[in-house]
């Protein structure tokens, strides 16, 4: 359990992180009240870890647990809710506290993955699900189709962290200096991802609206 | 456990008042076949006590170890169908049923909580996560920005009530006549919020929408 | 503990159908790249699961502790990515993927609550969960409303093969060729409602729509 404090730190790094982008994903997409931007902003800093601890059984969830990480979700939301103001002109922020978020909850939930007995293949996924999960829910709520679906690069840079996470355990060279280059190393994919607009390859076949397109262009002719 | 009885009382009927709103709500915004009433009904009624119940690791759910959730959810959505023309013309009957619904879990899962040894902040969080959490899951599958996000006064009654039923329990006053009382101020709360729609700040910062329309307007003055 | 290899046999095949049915309906309805389309394909094939072993408390869930459910709904989705184009003709395809997905999942999902210890109309119901769970996570993250709610005899062929299980079940006949004759029924049964276009009825009042569309003519007669 020597890692556990470097596991709390890192956890309310993306905790924080995580809230203050669903609070401001929720006064700048959808104009909420303040109820609706600190709820918002707790879930996205929240469900990641909720789901992980509900998949490795580790409930009740560190969430309640640990008033640490409801006292930290519901601070980042708050700030973001009080400085939307000066926030505005930094429209990339909101990118950038995803991107902290993702790299770091994709090392804790891998580590906490491992640390409970999974498999190396389990951890990577349950790294990258940690990592991704609360902004899921965040976009399911308001409606839009999530990030891991639609993003370049955002289920890979959690896989990859994920997957570096386990390599430094198993290395047994897992420490805090690790655990933060992993870490860095999703934050920089993903936010190459977001600056050069990169895409992986879409499947060869047509959507249904292509096709119907298609297929009117077709009988026009 | 001497308040067990009390609880499921509280419970059954709490699952029986969003059965009804469920499935008023599929027949009057999507009007499905009674399956999806019925499915949306009981999803309503017992996707609250699902969450709760995983989250504290009280796992099978109450709902499926005791048949008397499944039996209520499913006889309240029924009832909803059947009688889905005559409770036409109540139109508010359907925030009535969704504020019972809101009252009465609210005060069971902060109970639930603290009766399997958790604190009291999880506790009021718990029950308020109860109480909200099976109108979002109708909202979420039928397509709609949650009411926890949007409506006004509908997370902070369900705040109260729980935080009420969490004091009634540390100051030893826990019994059928305060559980009542907590939820009838969490149901008050709830509908003068309806009635008199009245709303919360909102965040002081603009949607991305609305600085679009700003700046548009700037260019063209 | 003789029909494991039978319940991990069938879960395999429903876990295959699921992820090449939300693979092309990834395809077909969003066209995601590859990563959204894999994501998309093993959301549908390991959610039903993921939402059964969290309800009956066997966590982690098999998902996590058996790598052969990954491994295949990873190969189902990259199957479905790749021959999206020579599949492309074959539009029934979709629906005959998701039947064969409901039939197999409850069936696996009602025999695995009864080995554990929940009573029939549990087990019915969680069968029922497990086969409609991965389909309707799938049409929430796409922003469609769930088949669940909306189609025509999706949720009833689920309940009729969940219960024929725990009919075999109870009537000691359970194995193999019981197992695949539920889940034939249920196939079939969703297949000639998919056919057919068979519904159940309605409910018999209007929608909030209706009522006002109306009451509109009502003004202008």
């Amino acid at each position: 359990m020597s890692q556990t404090p470097l596991l709390l730190a890192l956890d309310l790094t993306g905790t924080f992180a995580f809230a203050l982008n669903g609070a401001l994903t929720a006064v700048r997409a959808v104009r909420l009240d303040i109820v609706g931007v600190v709820t918002l902003g707790m879930m996205t800093a929240l469900g990641g870890g909720i789901i992980r601890d509900t998949l490795i059984d580790s409930l009740p969830p560190a969430t309640f647990t640990d008033p640490l990480y409801l006292g930290v979700a519901a601070a980042g939301a708050l700030v973001a809710f009080f400085l939307s103001v000066p926030l505005e002109r930094f429209t990339g922020l909101i990118n950038v506290f995803d991107a902290i978020g993702l790299g770091v909850f994709c090392v804790t939930g891998a580590g906490k993955a491992l640390a409970l007995g999974l498999g190396e293949v389990q951890a990577v996924l349950l790294g990258a699900l940690t990592a991704v999960g609360g902004g899921t829910l965040r976009d399911v709520v308001i409606r839009r189709v999530p990030s891991v679906l639609t993003s370049d690069l955002y289920a890979v840079p959690a896989l990859v962290g994920a997957a570096l996470t386990v390599a430094a355990v198993r290395l047994e060279i897992y420490g805090p200096v690790t655990a933060l280059a992993a870490a860095a190393v999703c934050f920089a994919i993903r936010m190459v991802g977001v600056r050069y607009n990169l895409g992986v390859p879409a499947a060869p076949g047509r959507t249904d609206e292509e096709r119907r397109r298609d297929d009117g262009r077709h009988t026009d002719g």
